[in-house]
């Protein structure tokens, strides 16, 4: 069926983590299938999940929503899968997967972030006439935020999230991005990826919002949620979103939203540990303003990407932290290997005297020389790992960063162009004994 | 200094596979200083160089390249790098780099692309009015074509690469690739890589060419190739490409293409193992044809598309060939560890039956006791990680033979919709006994 173009399009994009660890998530089987129920009866255009990281769920939810939902895409990546998934009343032309460069350590396997493959999954979708470029995305957790040594790695997720939004959807009319970003509305991550897309929150941009206070998320009111590991945000935090935004021929509105609230009406217990959302969107043809770049409008881009700068060297600076402590732990690694090898040497060497004696018995005893012999091997071989994949993290690290200098250079070649507004100087006067700027592109 | 727009603008592209190991290429420091002279003499617009694996010859050259190339970026990737630069007399906006999902195994170590960690990367320029968006990239060394156990690998790169091109291009006015393949011309990757995105071959386009016959990037004369690993190309092969095309506001052209010969006058040796590419390009506004769509455009676009469904059937049972393949290792992976396993069972058996007969001498001998457990614990860990590895290939994998279904679907979707040309009926009516249709989008 080809629907015909009319001058407004409604489309309801719904989105949920669905904590779909098998055998190990809370009434696994059974919230599947209340999702499942939900899913079929409301019929939104766009679902996107999270965290569906058995293909088996994924199959029966295909199998169940065949009617509601034709078309669907599952993103495999990582050890586990992706856990992304996207069903859609409307044909899905194209997918694309980005994986993210980094995504925590595989040592850390009780956090379980980097078996996951965590990733950002692209579906190209017609609704009418028009081409809708769908994200669905899932960041690595945050497991303590006084001391959240992933930091480094979301900022550069978020990081590679906007660069694959803003270079993958020039050809689309609207973009609309869901998912759990682990971040809170004001993290440097989320303020990165707003401030460089243009994208906008649907839960800030509607009039009409039904659900938790303040749009939260995570909330201490649902009960798979252990209210200590909320602390210090006792009702809870606002980390899964529904971002929008349209184009230079489209525009785009969210005329309401809502989300879950815990318990769910004559059920036992909730669809998942995270609150579900759901959006209503507006799509209509681009009303142009009136023509000529006026003072205002001037003012408002080059504070845009004043904005922009600040925020980039933030992102810098979050970075370089996470440069230096994984340059510190290849240190350590390194260090730890050379030891185990000296020891293996010195083993050797002690054990070799008798023998270069020439038929003295040998004092070492067999077993401590095997078990120290296979310690010293296990050693040599785990920092080996390690080594190499600090380094690996090294290179992504350092990659993002060299991608941001850039991208602040860029920025600020375009601020010279902007005639100087007020509040953001682009020359000011660095302090003296301080080195001129503090975002030189050669740096 | 702003160019002034006129209606034509040309584009020296230059290309090169540095084959920059150091220590171990021959020849590297001088060599590096014969290319960094000659882009300093030639100052071509844009210069993309691959195997560039150390940071410190690419700083040497950046340094070497202030004045003529003021512009430069280095893209970090694995272990080693992607070995992947940019040199450009234009202001480089933007970057980003996509690493391919699959690069070889790590235990192949003496073929060493996995440490490369190879990707694509691109770069965002304005020349003059228009934004060219340029990428550099170098696949998976092809090491015998007989038996190429890496073919599955380089086409989900070549199918990735057509991905991340055609989706972060619809911005661009004109899009230039240039690098090392490791495809022939008409290898399937090369194939799925040009019908997808509409890029097309500097060689081919131009009547203006000067160089190694049939445009050869990898030739018998280069004193850098063993003769024998050419066979049975005796003369060499093309490998190395500079790709373009257009969009619908500018027209784009190959004025003239040359390689190096082997030999440079006035040098003792070569300036890599690889010839190096220079294209002349041309850029002009978009001329738009009559209009109307006559039949025979009609004809035209859907024997694209049904030549473009024939190739990503190819390529669909390629990946499948890998996919049995990689599903082969990761099940002798696991029947290796567990008869690790039980091996460790089985010892600590037979060394528990004295001790359980309280005080009966050990018949063990003891050395052989640790040194087999150290064995077992040895082949555990080593399949334990195969496990993984392989889990890891299986995914990206099934990932990409996923998206080609669903793109052999949408294509089929869009052949339903031209009227049947005469060349290539899309109901074609399957012999008796066979499925409806080979490339079922819910198969």
């Amino acid at each position: 069926c080809f629907p015909l173009f009319s001058l407004q399009t409604d489309v309801r994009v719904f989105s949920l983590n669905c904590w779909g660890i098998r055998y190990l998530s809370k009434h696994c089987p059974q919230r599947y299938a209340m999702i499942g129920d939900l899913l079929s009866k409301e019929e939104h255009d766009i679902v996107l999940l999270q965290e569906v990281w058995s293909e088996k769920d994924f199959l029966n939810l295909k199998k169940k929503l065949a009617c509601s939902h034709p078309h669907c895409h599952y993103f495999k990546s990582g050890v586990i899968g992706s856990g992304l998934a996207i069903f859609c009343k409307h044909r899905i032309h194209d997918t694309f997967l980005y994986r993210y460069s980094l995504n925590g350590y595989p040592y850390m396997a009780h956090h379980g972030d980097w078996f996951g493959g965590k990733a950002v999954g692209m579906a190209v979708i017609k609704i009418g006439s028009m081409t809708a470029n769908v994200y669905v995305t899932h960041l690595h957790a945050e497991y303590c935020r006084e001391k959240d040594s992933y930091l480094p790695h979301r900022v550069v997720q978020a990081w590679e999230l906007q660069q694959f939004i803003r270079h993958t959807s020039a050809g689309a009319d609207v973009v609309i991005v869901g998912g759990d970003l682990n971040m809170h509305p004001q993290d440097l991550g989320n303020r990165l990826l707003r401030a460089y897309t243009g994208l906008r929150d649907s839960y800030l941009e509607t009039a009409n919002f039904d659900g938790c206070e303040d749009g939260m998320t995570l909330i201490a009111d649902n009960p798979f949620i252990s209210k200590k590991e909320l602390v210090p945000f006792e009702k809870g935090i606002r980390i899964d979103y529904i971002l929008f935004k349209g184009s230079s021929k489209t525009d785009m509105h969210c005329d309401s939203m809502s989300t879950t609230k815990g318990s769910i009406p004559d059920h036992p217990f909730p669809y998942s540990d995270h609150e579900a959302l759901t959006a209503e969107l507006r799509m209509e043809p681009h009303t142009p303003t009136e023509p000529g770049h006026d003072k205002k409008s001037m003012d408002q881009d080059s504070g845009k990407v004043a904005e922009l700068v600040d925020i980039l060297t933030e992102a810098r600076t979050e970075v370089k932290v996470g440069l230096h402590c994984a340059e510190r732990m290849r240190y350590t690694a390194t260090r730890t290997g050379i030891m185990g090898l000296a020891l293996l040497f010195l083993e050797l060497a002690i054990a070799a005297v008798p023998w270069l004696a020439l038929g003295a018995e040998q004092p070492f005893p067999r077993t401590s020389f095997y078990l120290l012999a296979a310690l010293c091997c296990a050693i040599l071989l785990t920092t080996f790992l390690l080594y190499i994949f600090y380094t690996m993290e090294l290179k992504s690290l350092q990659g993002a960063e060299d991608q941001m200098r850039l991208a602040v250079g860029s920025l600020q070649e375009k601020l010279r162009g902007f005639p100087l507004p007020q509040p953001y100087s682009t020359h000011r006067k660095p302090p003296e004994g301080q080195e001129p700027s503090a975002f030189d592109p050669e740096e």
